[in-house]
């Protein structure tokens, strides 16, 4: 695979599925004490990376789930969160502002924090009651965290009597590393061929749904605005009808990610739509993967790591053939605002 | 003011105050009966007009609250949903199909049901325990739903001890159709002048934060997308400079939606980048207007419709110089898919 190192990011997924032991025993302190509720807090990317599992336990779990944005949760008093909040909070640094200032907050009020990390010694680090740490740089990053999460919400809803088959599902886990490989091994043309296709579009509308959602509004936000600086539109499938279906012409990019969840058929409408209107549609589906070892009940879950394992292939191909590294900023850490 | 008729304005808004009393009924009824949580659901505008009061909510009541998107919410079992539910939906025709779907679910799981729509004898309002009806069109739709929504979610939190000032802040609201009057004279030459200097601009980001979030959202998707076919990015102030400001250059349009919520610092730290980066920085703040006869302190709950009203400004103001009318679509209604 073009630009890829399949060592570091054996390493990094394993690092991560090498905290279960960790994880769970958090998880078994944290239910002996209790807690209320759950708060999911990020910004950027790392609150994008929590949305899929607001989703599945507002699915699958009568625990009470609140997806915030850092910067604006510690603005305002959010009625439900408390002392007996128990919140998850990530930053690969470490020292994301915004975040770091989330955990402070929390901290004040006496909230229960686990913070995900990729360095020990970083104020995140530091201000978290639990902490998780596994190194990863930015093209692991999304499978580092993702891993965690799984295990850790799904170890949450196991001991809350709401999810018997963690054991089986956290061994199956396991095999995320050599399934992802095999996943981007056979993204690799797809995702070629889109960015030679794509390589001067200045524009796509993304179109995601369900646990797939938070990928879709990230992948618009923090890699083809950000480090690609192509405009985009990210909507989600139950809302596409409702406005944004106008802008579709014949030569208009529509990138679909369709996962395999209960929000499945709302993809399937937009993609009856966009074949009939342009000429430019672009569809990441996992179900078009084996998943070698992972059981059929357990996908609709793995769905939103799929999607964001698969589309840094894309984004390594854009970068090539853009000539546009997808390190370079105008703004973020280079001026003061 | 440019193709406004104010007769209909003062109709449509005294109408939807006229059912005060009627929604105070409904609501000590249901207070009486009890309820477990809200849930708000919606499709586009109709979602969007929700959100701000989801934010409300979350901010100064422990009701637990829930805005979902019609289509999506149909397909999954939200498991803090149930026949203990209050739920509130809106649509204008009563026909629209995800919404009507929405309340044949809802009335399946036997929730109670809010219906709030232009028109009695549609199936939104067969299908709802409770209707609320008032007649309006597009033009002043924000405004007939807004307030009473204002009347109905405020009296919620009354009775439930959360907000003792609701006969107070019922009475001022009596004010609004003539304090929007005021809004939008004072708005119509900023919005004349934006439309002059932007009717050729092919894309426009829009910054938005806590209440008036959905707004922006929303003029985003459901105005400048769908009835004037141009390409948007509507982005959360706290999102913001997590990825889409790098694509800000001296010539991107920028249009900040700034309302008084304890919110308000995270769209003056986008305004500070914005005017030092782009020449076409358009700021609408609430705070510029006087909002005769209303309490400071109700002010932050307000921002919403104002920022929904001087927006009917801008956009009959952007119909006219770009020669294309509100009304008119390439898909909606027009094809099937």
């Amino acid at each position: 695979m073009f630009n890829f190192n399949k060592d570091n990011f054996l390493k990094v997924t394993n690092g991560a599925l090498g905290l279960r032991g960790q994880i769970e025993d958090i998880v078994e302190t944290l239910n002996e004490r209790g807690y209320k509720n759950l708060f999911l807090i990020g910004s950027g990317g790392s609150i994008a990376i929590m949305y899929p599992f607001e989703y599945i336990i507002k699915t699958t779990s009568t625990l009470p789930v609140f997806a915030e944005i850092a910067a604006e949760f510690v603005l305002y008093n959010h009625k439900q969160f408390g002392p007996d909040s128990l919140v998850i909070l990530s930053s690969l640094s470490g020292t994301t502002k915004e975040t770091v200032k989330a955990a402070e907050f929390c901290k004040e009020k006496g909230a229960t924090t686990i913070g995900l990390v990729g360095e020990l010694g970083t104020p995140l680090a530091d201000l978290s009651d639990y902490t998780l740490v596994n190194y990863s740089e930015n093209d692991t990053a999304s499978e580092s965290i993702y891993l965690q999460l799984y295990l850790l919400i799904f170890k949450l809803l196991q001991v809350r009597g709401e999810f018997s088959e963690y054991t089986e599902f956290a061994d199956e886990l396991e095999r995320m590393p050599s399934v992802l490989l095999d996943v981007k091994e056979a993204t690799e043309s797809q995702a070629s061929q889109f960015a030679k296709l794509n390589k001067d579009e200045d524009y796509h509308m993304l179109v995601g749904s369900g646990s797939v959602w938070g990928e879709t509004y990230s992948y618009a936000m923090c890699v083809l605005e950000e480090m690609q600086w192509i405009r985009t539109k990210a909507i989600h499938a139950a809302e596409f009808f409702h406005g944004t279906l106008e802008l579709v012409e014949k030569d208009t990019s529509m990138i679909l990610m369709k996962g395999e969840d209960e929000s499945r058929p709302l993809m399937e409408r937009v993609e009856r739509f966009a074949l009939k209107v342009t000429d430019k549609l672009s569809i990441f589906d996992t179900k078009q993967y084996e998943l070698k070892g992972i059981s059929e009940k357990y996908r609709k879950y793995l769905s939103p790591i799929i999607i964001a394992s698969l589309f840094e292939r894309v984004s390594t191909h854009l970068e090539k053939e853009r000539n546009h590294p997808l390190s370079t900023r105008r703004y973020y850490r280079v001026v003061e605002y």
